[in-house]
């Protein structure tokens, strides 16, 4: 990152503020984060993907004014550096998006620059499923954890990996891909919705996957309340229909948490992390609910029944507490973490 | 590390040497290494493993000062760290042994302590795949790469993860485990042959599982030369049934670099590292050698089918460089490493 302002206090009660930008390709998430990743003012923005980049950077700075306005009534501060998410690939090095998916009028654009010559300060660039893994280590779900993994379950499967607090995010800014792990090797394995690999954890564990694999199993002929939904099914749907113990609903669910337990005794085998933190949009209720709790549980029992011994019983797999927070969340501790490894 | 000793050289010519220790079931391999990883003196010594570990660390530091005596007739320095490096659990913030598989009379012994207290230096205690990567990583086939990742095929198999210099030892010492990484999560997949879970990538990559998978097809009545050696039937006799075209040595082979070529894909998804490199004894010749050749190019051809486009056609897969001396090398390279970070 270039032009770092000092930052200190210089005897003021002045405190660092940092500005994490989620980028989706319907909305982006912005927030103004204090130092201790307390959310100061937030603001949801739509893409308007067809603009292009440069038009929601635009939207991104302008939206800052008010929302320090918004800030400043509870603390004193200055925005010390950004914090920017964005979907699919990118070149981290150089701060490009390069293709991501269902945005074809973002690609190959210095994202990094364009927002950090707008709001004046650093901008740490990273991908979106390693902000939000990154949020929930910060403040969230891995607060007491030095190492640690998170899933996130929403149209596909994105995730991040942190060890020993640093994020994985590869050679080719293609690390912490958890969602393209192969989790099923036979060759007719269940392609990805989204065109990736052939039996992929993105296959089984997305909310797209859930759909299709639903649709096929009405399309088989199985009884289920979800018969004359077929068209417009969503993972919702599945949820709700579970909820009222609809059989082939909950086998999808079942079949999920399987999947899921055998990508992450993977991911523990490798990683070895203490901690693997399941978020996104598609938790079938989260913690409480019945549905919810009988998917981790699923989830926990296929980890078990795999897992080496040394880790079986030391490995806390759990939903993650941010919400969709925790993806300007994380961007935001990023940035912070960021600018002090490059001004310490 | 306590007990660093300041190292300099104080206006002499004398270097920083350290002493790789690498244990197996069966040999000890021990090296002493200069400061650009330059094997002064080797020596390969027998475990006795039911002698236990007290017994090994004493004949480990009675190995030194001859292997000094030697490499001085070379060079001038002093021994500043001992990298030791043992196989299976092991808890590496206590220095212990854990269970290490076939090495009965070895559980629960803090091998970093006892052989500290013989040689006076700090020792730096690692696992043996760990340690095998790392020697690859600093003057092996890894030297110009920042991260890397060894898979180590040998009677099991071994790995180690390295990303941005740093070994993923895990938050219980399990980290890099990639032998139990699940390849195949059919609930009928094969069994590793040393107990790991089911559908594991030791059940398909390993010497063991080769042999295993070889006598298989020889009960179901294939057709092969091996007929005849099913009883003390090795991994090498497969690999020579190969190089005389035996189609079901070859099949098996196939087979192993399908899985193992499933296995990286989900490792560069997850850490692309930009280097994948195979090494242990089970290397089917090798670099060159007809059969070898061919095991790689499957590997390749597997993962080129499956991997995404961004680390396709960047990620180097290949054969290690530094043979069985690499898990020494390694050992002294990670004391040396763990010298100067506690250093400096």
């Amino acid at each position: 990152m270039s032009g770092v302002t000092d930052e200190g206090g210089q005897g003021t009660a002045e405190q660092r503020w940092f500005y994490g930008v989620d980028v989706g390709g319907t909305n982006i998430k912005l927030g103004l984060v204090d130092d201790g990743g307390r959310v100061l003012a937030r603001r949801t923005i739509p893409t308007h993907e067809p603009k292009g980049p440069a038009d929601a950077m635009a939207r991104i700075a302008g939206a800052l004014p008010e929302m320090l306005a918004e800030a400043e009534g509870q603390s004193s501060g200055r925005v010390a550096a950004v914090g920017l998410a964005t979907p699919g690939t990118m070149d981290i090095p150089s701060g490009r998006v390069l293709e991501p998916p269902n945005m074809p009028h973002w690609r190959h654009y210095d994202v990094r620059d364009d927002l950090a010559r707008r709001v004046g300060v650093p901008v740490a660039f990273l991908n979106d499923g390693n902000a939000a893994a990154y949020g929930e280590y910060w403040i969230g779900r891995g607060r007491d954890f030095r190492s640690m993994i998170m899933l996130t379950l929403g149209t596909g499967v994105g995730g991040g990996i942190i060890v020993d607090g640093r994020l994985i995010h590869g050679s080719h800014s293609f690390g912490s891909e958890c969602g393209h792990m192969v989790v099923d090797s036979r060759e007719d394995a269940r392609l990805c919705v989204w065109g990736g690999g052939r039996g992929e954890l993105e296959a089984f564990a997305s909310a797209s996957a859930v759909v299709a694999r639903t649709r096929d199993r009405l399309q088989a002929g199985e009884a289920s309340s979800l018969q004359q939904k077929a068209e417009q099914l969503t993972a919702k749907d599945v949820y709700l229909a579970a909820r009222e113990d609809d059989r082939l609903a909950l086998a999808v669910i079942d079949e999920t948490a399987r999947y899921l337990g055998i990508a992450i005794t993977t991911l523990v085998h490798l990683i070895d992390p203490g901690l693997v933190v399941l978020g996104g949009a598609m938790d079938f209720g989260g913690k409480g609910d019945a549905v919810g709790d009988r998917f981790l549980t699923g989830i926990c029992e296929e980890f078990h029944n795999r897992a080496f011994h040394v880790v079986r019983d030391t490995t806390v797999i759990d939903f993650a507490t941010l919400g969709s927070d925790a993806g300007f969340i994380g961007a935001a501790g990023y940035a912070r973490a960021t600018l002090d490894a490059t001004t310490s």
